[in-house]
């Protein structure tokens, strides 16, 4: 099942900003999601099926993967500068090397369960290969980016369920537009607090006389411990930690676009602000979590051309100069969204049963509501 | 002046957790200071004179030097394990390549005004010498390990007013016990929020079947803008923000010493959370921001010796082992410390008037305590 | 075909040494091969099959898969340190940022063809869940280490023909004892100054006062064009420079085994060394390179148990103090290992004709041993 | 004594391509120098005075302080992209955080004896308040660049006797044209496979259809034993161990300049490449180096202005597309100029007694060159 058809993405549950929770100063873009970045794309795939016990290789399945296009055009030929950040090691991101080197990402960001990221990864070198099917012929090789988190809890992990087909679908039925968040995706089986966690996403606009950028985030959330909630400022999760059994063995992979033209080195440094973001919700970004950030700029300003002509190999490039009237709002606006869309995971994520009947509940959105008016926190609609 | 003769280490201002706010879960140690951690030491140099407009290179002077100790031996023969993370590197840290390289540090750690840097690691250069005074001689050189923040907007900045006594008062001075927090030592010149800031300190206490561990901080705080101050999740800087002008050229250092028993990756781990901890105090980590942490461990079965016989040259060593049981506490105390120090620097801290009558107001604790007490964070007791 | 079942491992071409190259002063070990450090396995997968011109996806097929098993035991269980050193990172190491952040290695080391790296990572996780069923399911997830070089010229790599059974056959077939040089395993599309190239390995004794240990080295060697080819300081290649077409997409893997006890920032600085060992053989680390060095200790009182009872999470290790007499013959070791090394692929390999009548011959080590002699470089036998 | 008045910058002794040694196969620059790079200055003081026995604090004096001034502009309001990469840490290389986070210099590049860093540094800040009477005022502060060698063997290293008039007079008395190499300048008291050492230079040209670029180097060179000495190839230390006692303590400084249009990582790209010509020379970075390499960029199209005004924000750069066309001849020119820097050093430097009647004696050049001629390796003149 592809979320991306005849999935609504805005079921029910409410995103934290329709229940009236502020976070930060800055305005979101109009969809408060990763795709107000011009261009960019969301694709998911989700696999729910089978149930009961554990049968190792066989399921529960509860997984998949959701893809970030940075580009409408061929990534491989025209490729964004990129850069990643890794917070906590315990975890894989496959193409973390090349992008440091070169400085830049020619594949879609696939997310996924952390024992898939063998198979997703060659899926996505089928995927460019059947776009360019120059690829170790006569061109150089291919660099696939996968972040992964575990779904150990609810999902048959040793099965590596994920197809290429999964990845092909997510990657051709990508669309502009609202995301969907929550339980989808590569966030099918995620956690989030002792909750159910996966995707969320959030924006915000940053406006200077340098010019107007977006800055998009996605995140798939799957760390925490009840106690250790924060929305908003307020320590909700010390009111839940009696109620949710909770293993932690978390990880987040946070996925910041923007449109302002920046290069390697600078969306290096958005890219260590998002860990600021996270900390607001609480996380400590513990041993076992795999914690890491992707930055990309699709400004066309900064693209990386495969092909150059040997007498034009001096591109000209528009750069944003970096001082702190430039950077800071941009900064803001990371640790701003990446708490946002943590939270918009964790509001919008529905209540999923696993493998041996593991399950993980929407977060108690009553309770958060009320701590937070408590709190004089709220500002806007009430919940239910 | 040193602040440690004839300097009330607790003056009229109070500690955060003596207003009633309570950052975490975990118990402090009996100082909540960073000299909790058994044989750590701290001394300060505080250099206060001229007034009035600035004359480069006279004054008026409002700077000076800050040194932790990580034991009571002597620190060139007997090392201690250490890690350096970098934030944001807008700024220096004098010493960084070789605690990258060999993962110990065999200097007292000094904290000053950016400029003075030079000064104050030729001033340890020559304490080392004679403590030392085989260095260069018949042994190897030495590593002086040299932090700073920008005095710039109270002080005489290219006056480099530092002088070698400074910071050998500051080393011989240096103490157990209370550590003289806010306009003292490296913090004398130092704005937070818009407010004065400064030193700061405090400490965890980490309880496990693995042992019983002290986490100490020491900040020397000095970024941020008014409206971004979060006290204990609560946005007061959004109450404050018409009432101080704020150029921000922020920066912070954040010394993190522990006696668990960690190697230089175990620590660099540790480092790294650091900045979670100062996420909750609302800062995004401006670009203009020198943000550094410097982890050391004291504990003896860690510690790496200068001389090494060439037939015992395998050390024996008692290193934790690293999972959530033995990690996740330990990540928690330094988050949890360190946002508890910056807050103290900002509580403790008194109002200086600088260079051309530049002046940084000690925060308001009347608002700040409103705000936290409306908001229902305020346990203790009230103020003033 | 498993090269290890019935292959011979001493074709007739023979080892640099055997030519009487003497590649620096310090004693190789028995086998002069990375199985000289104990308990270290090597094991091949090589296929070979169809000729003629490229049907991309289809054949020929010349590639597969070699695997370094740090130890004879369960590697899950009990982990070696480890460190991952990037040359140049045009190219993968899936895996490197787990070791980064823990370090150590859970995984036997495959070096495969690069678009082989996802399904390579995927048959390792496999053969961890065979021998560890609990992984993922009640115990946390598991970090493949997966390298890769390009066999473009003679491969059809958008195949990516190898398979799981490939992988576990080459892990189960792992063998003490000789190790297959040249064309074999993953070594068996590589290319090498523009002739055939592929695995090598060496090893040195390293005695001092503090111990004896043995640096084992093996390499993928996949780089370099006919004109930069230096041995033993004389350059060779500028004698070959016009007989052999030479597109280059080089890369190398690098594999330094050691028992010295170290942990993952010794082993770091020995993994350094390696890239000076491989200039002397004439590479500048091109552009289109992916140069890894993957450097792991199995000294027992290293190790890093995957179980640490709480009470006994203070580990008591043995770990060789660095200074210029401990470390200076280790990095030595490392330099001259990895020199020959490379040497052993280039002399070892057999020529192989591959995708579109794609030939890379075998070198000429008759031009090369003229040259040597002619230089005074050549202490022994001759060739042919 | 400024080594720039009244020092005949080419001596007695000759440059290694004087003597036929042919390193490589690029052309140089007219002058085989990094002031070929169009802009580049270099300037040396010099100071060598008392004799006799070691009285710490007081002499004998050999050391002193070289500079390399990027362009002839005002280094602070108009930077250069740059990039530190640490071989070996065991040494400091003050500034290289700011480098790294911000990716530009700002300063002269200072070179000196280990203690004195700190004193350099504070000379460097003088020179630029000097330069900028607003730096610390009315803008940000600044971030001198001091990398650094011991040069214990030779010099009173703990006196650190280097003045702020010493580095004024060099920054000042900077010149394009031929530079002084060896016994000169940071060189002074520098030792070289156990014979005397010091400053070195070299240069190659690129021409592609990209562009013509020149690659500069300069070396503070201050490594190996003479057992470990290889000239073009030829071990030439193997006929010279016997001869000289060698105290290792080494280090190398390198310095890469180019007009190439490399923004910070490609300029780091260049700078990984400085180890393979320096192993070339028979280096393995031993334990007590410290072991840097500084590249920067002054090409007009890539320099970072101080100020920019918030409405041209976004820079127009120009930047050379990196692939195999465009860095292999970069990287190749680095690889070539680094190995005859260190060559020239070596053949420069002349015999200098320091403390205690230590001896560094000038490399015995009849005994190599017959060494190289007897290995066909000696294309030019004969010595003496």
């Amino acid at each position: 099942m592809n979320a991306n058809e005849g999935h609504d993405p805005a079921p029910s549950r409410p995103r934290a900003r329709e229940l009236g929770v502020r976070i930060g100063t800055l305005p979101t873009g109009r969809l408060n999601a990763i795709t107000d970045v011009p261009g960019v794309r969301v694709g998911h795939t989700t696999l729910i099926h089978g149930d009961g016990e554990l049968q190792p290789g066989i399921g529960p399945v509860r997984t998949d993967v959701t893809v970030i296009l940075p580009h409408e055009g061929n990534l491989f030929l025209d490729k964004v500068p990129a850069a990643i950040h890794v917070l906590n090691g315990f975890g894989k991101c496959l193409g973390q090397e090349q992008v440091d080197e070169l400085g830049c990402i020619e594949s879609p960001i696939a997310l996924t369960g952390t024992l898939n990221v063998g198979l997703v990864a060659d899926a996505l070198v089928a995927h460019a290969i059947r776009e360019n099917p120059e690829i170790a012929i006569t061109t150089s090789s291919f660099n696939p980016v996968v972040g992964e988190c575990s779904d150990q809890y609810l999902n048959d992990m040793q099965g590596r369920h994920v197809r290429e087909a999964d990845v092909l679908a997510a990657v051709d039925g990508a669309t502009h537009g609202a995301v969907a968040e929550g339980t989808v995706g590569a966030g099918t089986g995620m956690s989030l607090f002792g909750y159910k966690g996966g995707i969320g996403t959030s924006s915000r606009i940053v406006v200077s006389k340098a010019g107007t950028w977006t800055v998009g985030l996605l995140v798939l959330a799957n760390f925490g411990r009840p106690e250790q909630l924060v929305v908003d400022g307020v320590s909700v999760g010390r009111m839940l930690a009696q109620t949710v059994e909770a293993p932690e063995r978390g990880s987040i992979m946070i996925v910041v676009a923007t449109d302002a033209p920046l290069l390697d080195r600078g969306l290096r440094r958005l890219a260590r602000r998002a860990p600021l973001g996270l900390a607001r919700t609480g996380s400590i970004s513990g041993h076992g979590s795999g914690d890491y950030v992707i930055a990309f700029s699709n400004a066309r300003s900064v693209r990386v051309p495969h092909d150059v002509a040997p007498g034009n190999a001096v591109l000209p490039l528009g750069v944003l100069a970096e001082n702190s009237q430039t950077m800071d709002p941009l900064f803001q606006a990371v640790v701003e969204a990446t708490e946002e869309a943590i939270l918009n995971a964790l509001f919008r994520a529905t209540t999923l049963r696993g493998r041996d009947g593991n399950i993980r509940f929407a977060a108690p959105l009553d309770v958060i509501t009320q701590a937070l008016r408590a709190a004089g926190r709220l500002g806007g609609a009430e919940y239910p």
